[in-house]
Formats: structure tokens, C-alpha cells, sequence
């Protein structure tokens, strides 16, 4: 059986992996950071995720404000942009060696624990432009992985991406056919709820559904007008 | 003028690498993790070389017996082993990820402040077998950095391991000719001070001083017997 460890954030995409590799029948764990990010309402939504599905959770703290520059983890406004900005230029929500971070100590617990696979759900269509989200970046780490741990260098580190080349709404229309509770999830990058409906997070989310033909089922400060015209379309 | 981030940990091998930047000319500053260490004493030795040198030294808090699995980050005892032993398997003073979290830390505080170098004091010849000091392991994570970050996608990232193919003896020749402050640093893995004299890192330090033709000007409970024979033959 393949033993995994996913990420979860407690957003839409992460939660999207968990529901696949359950569907594709891995014994999964997840691992949640609490990095003193503004919207560490996400904890909650991964505890809640990881419970709809009955799941170890395990929430490792690490406090990125000692790193700072990113309005994620400091007071600095979050950077708001029409959604045909998005993926442009890297926003001030890009938090400097997340990824890399969070991968190298989900690869310290999980090869604690003999697991030699972790799963993230980052994406490369509908992203915001940061340079950790990339395919190639995945692929020069799972190398360092693979070389750098007692477990890796055993039987090879995996670093698995499922989501890596699909759209936002192709995320939705899969997680939704895997009935992923995304009524739980948390994506608003101001950690609002009702969420803000303005960040670029919230914007992604939303086109997304839209796309996919959905509904959205979390509350809204407001509506992107996109999504409002949508909505008075009558549809879904 | 180039700048670097320099790992220190208060040890011979980041020292040696200190002095060394300094007399390349690097506009240095030094970074130091409290990550629950059992000899967490060796963070004093890192601020007195980062003093001596009147350079600034950052110490990041992260828990890393939140990951457990080593003797270093648990009430597990240090494995005490043959000196010829060392280096023929990996010990449990090995901490699972560490120099990748370390890195991937390094790097996010290096962008923040414009920074796209890091110096590590690893080296591959007198170590402990861990895996991720290897010189394949570096290059590795220097392409996930170079690929992973904004600098690094500006203008490459650097990972330079200056003693990376050096023996101890070399190493501490080297830093003995810079003047690097070894009677401020601190090797042992227990933490001790006079220290233990009977780890692996105790070892190996005392043998590449041995094999120097020099001193060691720290203070030991016990010599390991090598050690004992050298000084009985009046050197140095």
C-alpha cells in the first residue's frame, strides 16, 4: 500500500489531493502549518477537512514572520488585482521559501514516520505567479529530496502534484466528482467569512466554479462582478 | 560587492566558513536556528563568533522535536561510536531534513533582504555520513532555490560549500591560517561543556586537530585515546 503525506491548507486545491489519493486508495496522513499566516482560519478548515474524512492531522508550527515579506505574514495590505492581472507578476502574498519550507519538513515527518511520498496541491494554470508553484521547481526538489534523506536515498523521495496541470475548474469539476467537502475549505487570503471575494485567491476560486459550471458554496463579503453577472445568468 | 548568508552554528566547520567569506571580501551576515537542540549551548558560540568578527547574527526559532527521530532533538542518547566507525552508516545524531529546512529558511530570509547566497560549513570527507551534506545533495537544492525563488529566478541562487571536498585537518589549517576564534566555538553533540570528548563530532574535531599538528584549544572531560597518544608524544 502506498503511504503518503498530504499537505493541507485547508483550501480548495489541497483538499482536492486528499480526496484523490483516498480515491486512489493510499494510506494518507496530513500535515497543516500554523507559519503565522493572517488567515490561520485555514487551520480550522483543515482540522475539519482531515475530520470529514477521518485522517490524522498533524499541525506544525513554524513562525515565517521572523522571515517577513509577504503582506501573508506581516501587516502589509494584501496586494488586490483585476483577475486578468493574476499570474503576471509575483503579488505580495507570495511568501519568500514557503514551499520549500513546508516540503522539507513535511519530507523530515514523513521520513520519521517511513513515508516516502508527500502530496501537494499546488497548480500552474490558475496560480498567482509564484516561482514554488512551478513544475520544474517541483522536479529540482524532488531530486534534493531524494538525495538528501536517509529515506530518499533508499527508495527515491516522491513528490507527487496531481493538480500541477489542470485549471481551476478542471480542479472543481474533479474534487466535486469526488465529493471533496468544500463547504469546509478556506481559500480567502484575508482569512475572512464570509470571504472577501477580492483577493486573488478568492478571485481564482470563484472564476473557477464559474467555469465549471458550479456554485460556490461558501458566504461572500462581496461578488466580483464576473461572478455576479454569472450568478444573475441564473446559473447553476 | 557580494553578499552571502552564512549558516552558523557556532561549530569549527561555519566558523572556518565565516572567516573565510570575510577574507573573500563578502559583505557577510550570519544566520542561526534554535531548533530544540539538546547542545543548544552551541547558539553562545555563535553569537561570540558572530561578535568577534562584528558581524550580525540572526537566530530563527524553529522546533524541529516537533519532527522527533534524531538523539539530537530527543531524550534519545547520542550514539558514541569507534572513530573508524564514523562515516560507514548513518548515526541517530542525524536530524531527519535538517539541512534542507535550514536552507530552505536561509534562502527565504536571503531574498527578503536582496540576498542570493548562502554558505554552508558542510564538508563530505571527516563527517558523519549524513546524507544531506552530500556535495550531489547541494547541488540539488541550489537548482530547487535557483528555481523556487523570485531572486533566484532573477539572477540564480548560490549555495557555495567552500569545504565541502576538505578533510578536518585542512579545515582547521585553513581556519587556523584566517585566525578563525576556535576556543569560542562548540562541537559536541551532548552539549557539554568541557565537552564530551566522545561523540562523533568531538572525535572528529580532536583528530583533525591531531592530524593538523595542532591544538585543540577547548577544554574536554576525556580525551578519546588517539588523542591521549598524540599529546603523550609532546605535540603540539
Amino acid at each position: 500500500m502506498t503511504s503518503a503525506l498530504v499537505l493541507l491548507s485547508g483550501g480548495l486545491d489541497s483538499t482536492t489531493v486528499l480526496a484523490y489519493a483516498l480515491k486512489k486508495g493510499y494510506d494518507v496522513a496530513t500535515l497543516s502549518f500554523d507559519y503565522g499566516q493572517r488567515h490561520n482560519i485555514e487551520l480550522l478548515s483543515s482540522r475539519s477537512v482531515a475530520d470529514f474524512y477521518g485522517v490524522e492531522n498533524t499541525v506544525f508550527k513554524i513562525d515565517l514572520r521572523q522571515v517577513g515579506g509577504s503582506s501573508l505574514t506581516s501587516e502589509m495590505p494584501v496586494e488586490k488585482r483585476d483577475i486578468e492581472k493574476i499570474g503576471e507578476s509575483v503579488p505580495n502574498t507570495y511568501v519568500p521559501g514557503r514551499n520549500t519550507i513546508f516540503l522539507s519538513v513535511a519530507a523530515a515527518i514523513a521520513e520519521v514516520r517511513g513515508i516516502d511520498r508527500i502530496m501537494i496541491g499546488a497548480n500552474a494554470i490558475d496560480y498567482s505567479g509564484y516561482p514554488d508553484c512551478r513544475p520544474a521547481y517541483f522536479s529540482a526538489m524532488e531530486r534534493a529530496l531524494s538525495l538528501g534523506t536517509r529515506i530518499g536515498n533508499e527508495k527515491g523521495f516522491h513528490i507527487e502534484v496531481p493538480l500541477q496541470y489542470l485549471s481551476k475548474a478542471e480542479i472543481i469539476r474533479l474534487g466535486s466528482s469526488l465529493g471533496a467537502p468544500y463547504h469546509l475549505t478556506t481559500s480567502c487570503y484575508e482569512g475572512k467569512r464570509p470571504a472577501c471575494g477580492r483577493c486573488d485567491s478568492c478571485q481564482l476560486r470563484l472564476r473557477g466554479f464559474m467555469e465549471a459550471g458550479l456554485r460556490d458554496p461558501l458566504e461572500y463579503e462581496s461578488f466580483p462582478e464576473f461572478y455576479s453577472e454569472y450568478l444573475k445568468k441564473g446559473r447553476p
